[in-house]
């Protein structure tokens, strides 16, 4: 069986259940491989991917034997066979925080579940560890990330807009090796800086801006995600202050990730050093990352877990001020036994174009 | 009040709900135009937007005085207040199709509601009429559309791969005043053409090719949707008359479109022509669209409900022989009391490059 099936089942166990129900399309993924829709049914003794019958030539040219998966056609299972799957069982699993709550009462049903119970992010805690082949698709990801970001460099001209930015950005990753963008690029200049979320405008790069650029790319189906902030012609003295703290405070972080940091902590000695110059931390202090941009464990104040090796995280501290300019900077990070190493390596300090 | 929440009132009314809870954003840009995460509450009396603080600005600027909608902290929202927002209600309605499991168990609690109740995809029911706006989006959409295909007859050479030319219809897009993708371009090139789903590859264009491209942008927040088939230096003979098959099916739609049209009976029809030709519709006739490409009421012969004027429709008949080749086209059409009006324009008879 494959390894994270298997690790899954282990899980499930400890959970004292019999099975679970998956219908999340990037479980399933993770787990099989498969890009298709369908449900992944984890049985006493048996693994079921059922689908549709368009997407079973598909399906059966991605799985291998050694998944021991069992391929099945939903028209060809009849309603009594989908009732016996999980015969004389106590407790089936099923993915809280993505099935809806029309679908559970509809699963529940259909497969005659006794107890279909929470499983506490099981298969999102798996996927937090990565393993090598994962980590080489991240690193790849984040290569292609930087060399956007040189390219980017010599690209950016006055006058340009950040819609124009944004699109040379996803074109160059397309045509770099990345299947897309890992999420809708930002590009915030001058005053739209100060906006953490903003999508891209007709707003055209001047002297003295800082243009902020947070983008990341998918490499094989797994993400990078860098933010720097870089200045058009130079930098407004009343800025360098607060990139200085903001960049302080990634360094500072680099130095204290490591397997049993304390999530917590860390997230609390920056706002901690963010307050004390009169400033907050708006948003989360950063994110796992992985087939997904944002993975649990989330790094933030409230988070009482602890990273462990071959998590890979993403560390963005940023400080925003409305009207004016806002400054972040962002690298993804594998965590590792000792330390950790930065996968995003573009320059951090003031780049003036 | 904005019209559209005034709508979504009497409806809840109908269903004898005194308010309801929305936490999907879909719902939440159409009822009020806010992009930003949050929740919309619904109370007997008020219209109240809770967010979070980096979004306040943001939505501030979005609402106007006629929304007549509230803009709230969720950090300046005491536990009281929420438990009071629905005191003495019986009914509040939530979406069960959006809603996960989790969350529904959260938000009861949250807002301390006695019966938080299906709604029956109240607001997707509402959506799926169009105003003249909205109408005016998805038409402006569709023409970006065509003019994307218009260029592509010219662009499209022997040796392009599917990527090359999936790149191209969205950097198209996007400099033709689309804000991108509608959703992930098909580009399917001969035998891949076989699968209704395909992800573009480095399958090169070679001489007698059908190309199959699936393709939609979004103008705006709306979307479009068209397919259509077309071949590199000639057709293949076998090829005809399975296109001529297709082809007759969506004008045959064409002429059965309009207000209170069974949608069951318009699929039927088509499911019953491709199985005298000994063929399969093995995907839906079609969907509605609007600000998702996806949208109810589904076209296909299990949907018991009839069409209403201003409902927008994709219909794609398609007809796939595994390992030789797929034909698909596809439209996007408006819905009127006496007829319809096909949006996407491009030509649907044989097109040969």
């Amino acid at each position: 069986m494959n390894e994270k099936i298997r690790l899954l089942r282990e899980r499930l166990r400890n959970l004292n259940m019999e099975g679970m129900i998956i219908t999340n399309p990037i479980s399933i993924k993770y787990l099989t491989n498969i890009e298709n829709e369908g449900t992944l049914l984890i049985t006493r003794k048996e693994n079921i991917f059922l689908t549709y019958t368009m997407f079973l030539e598909s399906v059966r040219s991605t799985v291998t034997i050694n998944d021991e998966l069992i391929i099945a056609d939903f028209r060809d299972v009849s309603k009594e066979e989908c009732e016996n799957f999980f015969l004389f069982c106590e407790n089936i699993g099923f993915e809280e925080n993505y099935v809806t709550y029309k679908q559970y009462h509809y699963l529940k049903q259909k497969y005659k579940v006794n107890n279909l119970a929470e499983t506490e992010n099981i298969i999102e805690k798996l996927r937090a560890i990565k393993d090598k082949e994962e980590i080489e698709k991240i690193k790849k990801a984040c290569e292609i990330t930087d060399n956007c970001f040189n390219h980017l460099l010599e690209f950016i001209k006055i006058g340009m807009t950040e819609k124009e930015i944004a699109l040379e950005i996803e074109t160059f990753f397309k045509k770099n090796g990345a299947e897309g963008l890992a999420f809708d690029t930002i590009v915030a200049i001058g005053e739209n800086s100060a906006n953490p979320h903003w999508n891209p405008s007709d707003r055209e790069v001047r002297m003295a801006d800082p243009i902020l650029i947070d983008m990341g790319c998918k490499y094989q189906g797994y993400c990078s995600d860098m933010t720097r902030t870089i200045f058009m012609g130079c930098i407004l003295e009343e800025i360098k202050p607060v990139y200085d703290l903001v960049l302080k405070n990634l360094s500072y972080t680099d130095k204290e990730i490591k397997e049993y940091a304390s999530i917590k902590t860390i997230s609390q000695m920056v706002e901690s050093d963010f307050k004390l110059n009169k400033y907050d931390l708006i948003h989360s202090l950063g994110h796992s990352i992985g087939m997904e941009t944002h993975e649990m464990p989330y790094i933030n104040t409230k988070n009482d877990t602890y990273l462990k090796e071959n998590m890979v995280i993403a560390i963005e501290p940023g400080i925003y001020l409305p009207g004016k300019y806002g400054i972040r900077i962002e690298d993804t990070i594998l965590v590792e036994k000792n330390g950790c190493t930065i996968l995003t390596n573009s320059p951090r300090n003031y780049v003036i174009l």
